[in-house]
Formats: C-alpha cells, structure tokens, sequence
C-alpha cells in the first residue's frame, strides 16, 4: 500500500500540495482565456483532479479518490479563489508556481504507478497510468480552453520525459521488491530535478526526423 | 430511490424530454458548424447523453443508463432528425430551445445528485455530479465542436450557477431527510426559474478580479 | 466468445493490424501539427486505443484491454518510431495507409459490437458500441490535435457509414444466432469495402436539408 510507503497523513498532505500546484496551473489558464470565476473553478479543479480521476476509472477505483476525499475537492477551489483575486501575483511568482508544478509532476507520477501497480496492472501499463495521473489533468485544461495541449508541442520544455523516468524508477524499484520510502522519494526527486532542468536549460524533445532536418534553424 | 419520488413513468418522461431538448442544442450546433448529417447525430447524442454518462462512469453504474434505456438512445435521433429537416423552423424558435433546455439543465441537476447520492457518494460530490450531469454534455458538444465551452466564458448568462443551486437544494433535502417529489420538484423549478432570469436580465458572473477593475468598459 | 470465432492467435493478429493502421494515422496527424516525437507518440497510442478504452470503460471491462495486453500497447509505439523515421514514405503510400485504415474500420467496428454484446448490452446499443469503438480513437485524436474531428465534417468521405454496416450486420448476425468467422468475416468485409468505395467515389453524407437547398454549389 501506498500508505505504507510514507506515513498517511504526510502522504495526503504530499497529495494535497500536488492537487494544488496544478490547480493555480489551472485556475491561471481560466484567467488568461478570460474565463468568469465559474469557468475559472472548473478548469482548476479538471486540471487538478483530471489525471487521477483517468487513472481511477482505468483501474476500476470508483467511485475515484477524488469523489470520495472532500479535501482533495476543495483544494482546487480555494486555489481558483487565491488566483481570481491575486492573479498578477502569482503570475509575477510563475517561478514559484513552476517548481511546485514540477514537484505535483514527480509527485503524482510515481503515486499514479504505485497506486496502478497495487490494483494489479504489469509493470509497464503501470508506469502508463503514473504518467496519465501526472500529465492527464493538464491535457484535460488544454482541451477545455481549446488549446493544442502544451505537452504534444514540441516547443515546450521537456514535461513527460521527467515524468516517464520518475515512472520507471518507480517501477524498477517495485520490480525488484525495493519500494521504500527512500527509494520512491528519489523517484519524486528525480522526476521533479529533471523538470527543473529542462525548465532551466530549456531542454526540447525532437521532431520527426525529416521534418527537422530539412527546416532551417529559426 | 428516484423511483419513489415521481412514478417511475413520469421520472423517464421528464427524463426523456430533458435528453431531447439538450439533443436539440446539440443539433443545432452540429448544424451551424457545417457537420453532415451523421456528425449532426452524434453531437445529439453526446449533448444528451455525455453528462449521465460521465456521473455512471464515476459511480460505477456501468452499463450507463445511456447504453441500456434504447429510449435514452433513440430520443437524440428524433431530435438530430427533427433539426436536419426543420432546423430554420427551431432556430426561429430558440427561445422556446431555450425554455426546454433550461427545463433540462433543472431536472438533470437534481435528478444527477440524487442518483450520485444513492450510489454512496457525499454530500458535496453528489452535487458536483448533479451540476456534472447537468452541464457535461454541453461542454462534450463544444469540444467536439472545437470551442470554447459555452459553460466557461464569461460573455455568456449563467449557466453553471442554477444547476449548482438546483443541486444544493437536492443535497440539502437528502442531508436533512426531507426529499419528496414536492421538495425534489422544487428545486428543479427553482433552478429553471434562474435560468430563464439569467437569460431574460444576462446575469454573467464576474471574471477575475485584477482583470476586471482595470479592463475598460465595452 | 469473441476466441470461438477466430483462433485466439488470428484474432490477436487482426487486432495489431487495426492497432497499428490506427496508430500510424495518429502519428501522421503529430507531425503535420508539428509535435514532438512524445507528443507523436502519445497521439499514435490515443488514436489506437481509445476507441477500445471508450467501450471497456462503458461495458465495465476493467482494465481495458489497452491496459492489459502489453502488446496492444506496444504496437502504437512502434508505429510512432516508424513514422517519426519514414514519414515522408508514410505520406508517399497514404493510399496504403487508408486501405489499413479501411481495414482496422471493419475489424474494430465488428470486434466492438461482438464484445459489448458479450458483456450483455442490448443489439442497438452494442453496435453503437461498435461505432464507438471503430472510430472514437479518430475522434479523440483530432480533438487532441485541436480540429474538427474529422468524422463529423460534411466534406469528407464516409467513414461512419461503413461502420454502421459492419456493425449492424454483426448485431444481426448476433440476433439470429448466424455468428460464424464466415459471417462476421463478411461484416468485416463488408465495411472494409464500403470505405474503400467511399475513398474511391468521394462519397459523401448530406448537410441539414435547407442549408442544402439554400447553398449555391461550390
């Protein structure tokens, strides 16, 4: 069980910052479309709890965790409120609310596989699910505000790739039985540097080969 | 039960008259962006049925009601029909789309969290679902459609706001063990009433705060 | 049981073809919009499966077959790799693409309908299911890409059509207990056929009836 991983109230609380982080992402995306406060809410909120509630309902969790936890509901509401008041503030901190959402990515990349794993998924659709629970809310806001998901662009800053490795050592280390606290943490913690990094370094993932090679560097 | 708050003919037929009106909007979105007549059908069908969809995915109800009352099924073809043959004859009569469709979005508000509560959820999840229900297959119509949901822009008369008070109403009833057809009928009343206000005065929610106060008047 | 109509091998076969087809027009679509090789990737796996995780999920198959066969999973990625290397070839041989497609269209919509049904859905509903199968991961595909989905515009070939054929001689098969490889091998045939026919002669479905009449000729 997950729970046994850390205890469960550090765990909520670790799910609790995740599901925040992602709804400011959220709520600042309603913002800049313009959205009314309802609108607003609901991105937060999809944006937030999208993932998991894909992942949820893969696996047959229903009614999903985020039906049944009312902070895990509120969390992005109170978040939505903070950002329809403050929003030039936290946009002037977008610093501050990127690397909360790159710790909401490791976070909610090696919990997603580790939760997947437990209902009895393989290794690799486990690892999947981790990264669906991670980036699924997040494709979901891009949807709503008819946007081309900013993780299929290949002009964004590398955001599954941290992910896919926090997956993978999740995994790895449930393959081999060395799920623990520390090793999962390290799952977290790489995930959560990588994206750092590529925010940092600007780090892109390739197109497809012909079409990179024959366009000009612009 | 459902059942026992309105004969059980009487709940499919107001059931029934809800998907048909919201297959109406559906159709006529399908018709304005130029679909065939199939693309026509099928955005009938998901207005229609995409919410109850969504709640009986999250509870669990699976088959959804959608895929097991072939009356649920068949009432969006008639409507996706209707249109395709008269559709400048139900443009000149939105107002009574209108009408319908804010007779829908009440009885899918209560109806919704009343169906969620039974199936074992909170109080407040019960009435997000109800809201869900309500507002879901609008915002699958738009998606398919490739804009913006309707149900997020503020340039639009609340839509979100009655079925919220319509399913708060239904969860107040549940939480205080008073739900009767005459309690459960009038909330849906109330929330079709602020509908047609909403629409007849423009209501609109605010957007974020910041934006508003220093955005001029237009 | 779907394994009594075909050999379990021939069956697992068929559905990688239809896998890989539909994933090689998802990855198509990421490189026209300029993805990169992840957002290919996920664009390849989403177009392939989501047609089957739409019906898993709906018939209460959890988890879906996406998320149990490793091979159902793997298949997309490597259509992706391929894509990403070859795709100025790929586009060269579009018409083989589309035969494949035809093909995975017959294969999906027959396979769809004879799993609802298995899992105790109505006729009607099933071959709906069917359908859904057969053509939801295009959908989500488009929608993901931020388009028009392809199968609801006017100006494009049929491509429902063939599939509600397929679909409805499977259910028919079904009802009067004829459901022989020969049978569903013929609905399979049968949409694979229309489709290329509907390729061939740009067949395609009328608009609304007084748009139609309205519009001059263009």
């Amino acid at each position: 069980m997950l729970q046994q991983l850390f205890s469960p109230s550090v765990q909520h609380t670790l799910d609790v910052i995740g599901i925040f982080v992602f709804a400011i992402s959220g709520a600042l995306m309603g913002v800049r479309k313009n959205f009314d406060v309802f609108g607003i809410a609901v991105l937060a909120e999809v944006t937030a709890l999208g993932g998991g509630l894909f992942r949820d309902l893969i696996i047959g969790a229903v009614p999903p965790a985020a039906f049944t936890d009312l902070g895990y509901f509120i969390t992005p509401l109170l978040a939505a409120l903070m950002v329809v008041f403050l929003h030039p503030h936290v946009e002037r901190i977008q610093v501050a609310v990127n690397v909360f959402d790159a710790a909401g990515l490791g976070l909610f990349c090696v919990a997603g596989t580790i939760k997947a794993y437990e209902y009895g998924l393989g290794l690799t659709q486990s690892a999947t699910l981790g990264l669906a629970t991670a980036v699924g809310g997040g494709v979901l806001r891009d949807v709503l505000a008819n946007e081309v998901p900013s993780l299929l662009r290949w002009d964004r800053d590398l955001y599954a790739v941290p992910a896919i490795v926090g997956s993978t050592m999740a995994v790895l280390c449930l393959r081999y039985d060395v799920l623990t606290p520390v090793t999962s943490g390290l799952a977290v913690v790489t995930a959560f540097v990588l994206r750092l990094l590529a925010m940092k370094y600007h780090w892109r993932a390739p197109r497809a080969w012909n079409r990179r090679s024959t366009v000009r560097e612009e």
